[in-house]
């Protein structure tokens, strides 16, 4: 089971915009030259991080992205259902309506036990991603940088914005 | 996120082998006949289950595939992992260290904090499924399929065996 590249771009996007100052936002090439990745592949990211009320985009001279609500409001599993979406990993196919012991699906009360239980794994792994918001990965990011780097992309976000 | 639908027929196939008797085995072909599945494709996930010690191919006119070891001692996860593999579901290609805040390899003494909570969150996915052994699931199997579909399956087992 893989989770997409996506989502490693898509929160630390996101993680950079909430280095952004309030009402300001940060051009989508700007984006991209901070990663070093190609605009489209970013922009096809930012767009789901858009539909799905993370990001928005603000239009005009000083436009680009920014975050749609505070940090602390968005958590990693808001990301990660923005990329990957909100569809079960356990797909059930109703194999228990196979061969002898198969019942027609109007016998079965339930859904079947092999996913409740597999679905009940991907709760504690949703709980557990909705646990922790964004201003915390940020705050850990900032914690764990060297002193020289923090103040280099300081510099580098008020270009930026300028 | 998606995991790969030989992730359910192992499961099934599993419990199913749950039900045979010790010392007894279930012919390949009698197992691609209960579920109705091609051979090979079977063959493919018994494979990876024998791989992973949870299986056993009995040789001889009795042979065929036998748990390993009892249905208490096998989880969820046992299964999930002998088809999926071990590999974490997020991969980090460390992207901090990009862009005018990245940092030589040298000045990061953990690994990226972004990294660390999805790891933590599959750690918790992890252990819901190690708490779930194939016994569990076996019997809540029997329990919620109608009397009269057990017995055929009984029956069925028996004709299999002999």
């Amino acid at each position: 089971m893989k989770l997409s590249e996506g989502v490693e771009w898509a929160i630390h996007a996101c993680a950079l915009l909430a280095a952004v100052p309030p009402r300001a936002a940060l051009p989508t090439r700007k984006l991209a030259e901070f990663f070093d990745l190609p605009l489209a592949y970013l922009a096809k990211h930012l767009q789901r991080l858009s539909n799905a009320g993370i990001v928005i985009a603000r239009k005009g001279p000083r436009g680009g992205y920014a975050l749609a609500r505070p940090a602390r409001e968005i958590s990693l599993l808001d990301i990660v259902e923005a990329i990957e979406g909100r569809s079960p990993c356990f797909s059930c196919t109703e194999i228990r309506r196979r061969g002898p012991s198969g019942a027609p699906a109007t016998a079965y009360r339930r859904p079947c036990g092999i996913a409740r239980a597999m679905w009940k794994a991907e709760k504690a792994w949703r709980a557990e991603l909705a646990r922790v918001s964004l201003r915390e990965i940020q705050a850990m990011g900032l914690a764990e940088t060297p002193a020289a780097q923090v103040k280099k992309a300081t510099a580098w976000m008020e270009t930026a914005l300028s």
